[in-house]
């Protein structure tokens, strides 16, 4: 069968541009040869929708809106996701439409109710389960998660009920599935894995077609897969693009798209991601604090590729503490990227403040708060220019200073968007080498020296944290591998109290990242989605 | 039967704490001549623990916590909420418990997952339903929603079955109910109706034990309750407070508690709601700003009322655009409630900001960026309290100004609790009239003047906003009653095209709710828990 498999970035809620790509997508694929056109999860509405869903004629206007597609399949089947509505239900479905005709809907069995997902708060899931009879052929219809249970890749003891093993008394002769599966680092592989098994299940081929783009935290790759009915991995779609992908089953000479390796991709993930941000909003312009440090470098490449070198404004804001060092590695920087830098120095609104609380707290020593008013000051200035120039503020922390609170709230932690909220220190300067692959942007001697925030003289990061190494491996182990601090301090040889201890105040800064900026996910476990604890809780001071 | 309902108010994650706190309840009970004592829904780990339930270790704690209270159970039947794990399922259960013997659990059944509540998030809903013999009777036991459907008090379709039918062919003569259901403003009203209609519906006295006490956004009211077989209320517990409620179900005589009118009951509720913030997390001490507004006048008296006046520090931050009314309004109320007041003009560093800034925007008129300027330098100060002396700052905003982001970004949205996030404006009016019940402490002028920020000369909220009889009506009937902006402009005669737009700039101030501090909830809908929409979307910008 001749599929193009439409990889398409929709904005969420935005039905009539969606429904209008979709549409354009169709003309593009009948011009490609294709049979059926395959689109992403809710490819109508975008994913997540989130509470939209509940609002009083939303799912009746996707509903509305699928007319024209329907409108639009003249001579091709055409399997699309969308929300709909059937007595008190809402079901997340697929429409299956031939030839100007909508067939009928499947709907999504499996309901991911973990991590980023609540499918369960929305959606019932499907009654039945049947197959399609499009293009000659006897077609299986899925729905993302459908096809993870069989695979083994859902958290254990989930679902009572696994769709596929219904599929197989069917024997299909394609299994589709329409994805909204967001990217993180490894993902791109499972996904392969899940279709590779469900082939080799079903004996037929598989064919994946994954929304892509950036919504809110979330980021969706695309990555499309084509696997044949011998579980071989035939096609995958570029990553962090849309494309029509056109694959033909009948046939092993199938297009081929490069893959990119661990570091590079979690760039273009993010790249995709501050991108999709600003433009789905209408905003162009964007401004950050460039520190001389490596964090806010990063961010700034990230920014310059996705916004365009003329979009950026980077603003260096010394102080009392900082080095001459940080004020030139920041020109340097700046001057690489052909971004314009603002220097405004912080002192006079530093000691303006100073005057006006010391009275409030004569005979203490200085402390964090006087470092706070610094990082808050900075905050400050950008907010204004924000507010002034219609900028938006990125947001420049790192995932390691957000599991131990070791950030400024309404200092460091302003803005719009965090772009390394799910990026451990250690992978930030693998960001920066990639940064520097075509051109030499993040000056060398901003890899070598030590992370210090300069809120006080000789300021050291380590002063407060341990090496990163292990504080990056502690919370990695923590949030992504569900480990408790014995198991982490005994499988690395980290002392036990530490690992605790870095566990506890983990949890303890918990009202800081409620208050954080949206962050970009790229991990299988993000602070800013996916990651839901109380304030108020005593079990990481005692037991943890 | 003679039954103690053990209105308990437990810290989530203090596994120590609260089956300590059960231990000692099973005495009290004893004392009082019980033979069974009823606790609320997972009572031994607080309600909700959201992600705590997925670390390793938390659930099987737990487990071993309910050996404390089978060791103390002699001569009791004891029903307990906790959460336990059978295989790769977690389940919220009641463990039933007579004379020193576990009898077993009874799991609950419907699992809500819709506005604040995320359940099938961590649960599996109970395989089967059966009565125990316990004291003589033959009882059913079931967890808060497992009641709710029956009594048509869920959204629409969301359960296929319902427990209560199950129960009705088993014909128990007691059914007991174990909640956690929070608190909002007619909420126990509701509560009251499925009770009766469940007794009715079984023939059978209902008694439910419901959590007391404030985590984070969740105010639990406790309120327990006691209906006889004929469906009449017999008893209402406090509301507010722990207590063990004496029920004999063999006789009329049963003890009464008063209840509270509207705002009396918001209040009291909203005054739980900081003491607990405060005290389980082992804070004394508020700091907030007094504007001499009616918003913070009210977040004071409600502070002295949680804290004790000696724990409350009223900062006054005046400017130049700051009416002397205003700070003798503030004085007049900080010397009612006997609270120490700062005086900590802002003049020196607004001053210095504009001395540094407005050499970046020449030649561009005043904005919202001055204004900002002026809130944000008291977000400051009143963070560099905090910082120094260990106060939390609590954050005055109504739910008015949250629904149009009438408020500044680390301005006056700084804090570590937003103590009116759920109330709109009308009702802090009312509020300001129960504050001053037993002493007038916000003095008249405040409740005469119109609403202004202060933020430029003569300004009022009303430059910006509709009168705010219109906006709470639209904002109260778009969250709290699903109505669409047609809807709304028609019931009440107002504009379609302000409704619309309200409903726009309520959507598109979304990213500064994001980074909103925890607010406490005493509405149906609340934006700071069980309100969860994107903020890059278009829906709101077209269609509603």
């Amino acid at each position: 069968m001749r599929i193009v498999l439409a990889q398409l970035n929709p904005t969420v809620g935005d039905l009539a541009g969606n429904s209008s790509k979709i549409v354009d997508a169709l003309a593009g694929a009948r011009s490609l040869g294709a049979e059926l056109v395959l689109f992403p999860e809710l490819a109508l509405c975008g994913y997540p929708p989130e509470d939209l869903l509940l609002l009083d004629g939303f799912v009746s206007e996707i509903e509305a809106r699928l007319q024209d597609v329907i409108d639009a399949s003249g001579g091709l089947a055409v399997v699309v996701g969308m929300a709909r509505r059937e007595g008190e239900a809402l079901y997340n479905s697929a429409a299956v439409i031939e030839d100007g005709k909508l067939l009928g809907y499947q709907d999504k069995t499996l309901l991911p109710t973990y991590d980023v997902f609540d499918e369960q708060r929305y959606f019932r899931s499907a009654g039945q389960r049947r197959l399609w009879e499009l293009a000659g052929k006897r077609v299986a219809v899925t729905v993302c998660e459908d096809i993870w249970q069989q695979a083994g890749k859902v958290p254990g003891g989930r679902y009572l009920m696994d769709p596929i093993e219904d599929y197989a008394a069917l024997k299909p002769e394609l299994l589709l599935n329409l994805s909204a599966s967001p990217y993180s680092v490894g993902q791109l592989r499972v996904r392969e894995e899940i279709c590779r098994h469900t082939a080799r299940a079903l004996g037929c081929p598989v064919v994946l077609c994954n929304q892509v783009g950036a919504n809110d935290s979330l980021i969706f790759d695309g990555s499309s897969l084509y696997v044949d009915a011998s579980g071989e991995l035939d096609v995958r779609g570029p990553s962090f693009e849309e494309k029509l992908i056109y694959v033909d089953t009948d046939t092993e000479q199938n297009p081929q798209y490069p893959s990119v390796d661990g570091n590079r991709e979690i760039y273009d993930a993010l790249v995709l991601g501050v991108r999709d941000y600003f433009r789905k909003q209408g905003f162009e312009k964007a401004c950050l604090g460039l520190s001389g440090g490596i964090d806010s470098a990063v961010v700034a490449c990230i920014a310059t590729e996705a916004l365009g070198a003329d979009n950026v404004v980077a603003v260096a804001m010394p102080s009392r503490y900082s080095s001459p060092e940080s004020l030139e590695d920041a020109e340097q920087l700046a001057q690489a990227l052909g971004i314009e830098l603002r220097e405004i120095p912080i002192e006079g609104p530093f000691q303006s403040y100073l005057d006006l609380l010391e009275p409030q707290w004569v005979g203490r020593d200085a402390d964090l708060t006087e470092e706070n008013l610094q990082s808050r000051v900075r905050g400050m200035i950008l907010m204004a220019l924000s507010n002034k120039f219609g900028w938006l503020v990125l947001t420049t922390g790192n995932k390691s200073e957000l599991a131990m609170g070791y950030a400024t709230l309404y200092g460091d932690m302003c803005g719009a968007l965090g772009v390394l909220a799910d990026v451990a220190k250690y992978n930030v300067y693998g960001l920066a080498r990639i940064a520097n692959t075509h051109k030499k942007c993040v000056p060398e001697r901003i890899f070598d020296k030590p992370p210090s925030a300069e809120l006080r003289f000789d300021q050291r990061d380590t002063d407060s944290l341990p090496d990163y190494e292990i504080l990056d491996t502690v919370v990695e182990q923590y949030l992504e591998e569900g480990q408790t601090p014995e198991a982490i301090a005994n499988t690395y040889g980290f002392d036990l109290m530490l690992v605790r201890d870095l566990v506890r105040r983990l949890h303890r800064s918990e009202y800081k990242r409620q208050q954080y900026p949206a962050g970009l996910r790229v991990t299988s476990k993000a602070f800013t989605k996916g990651w839901r604890f109380p304030i108020v809780q005593s079990w990481s001071e005692g037991s943890s």
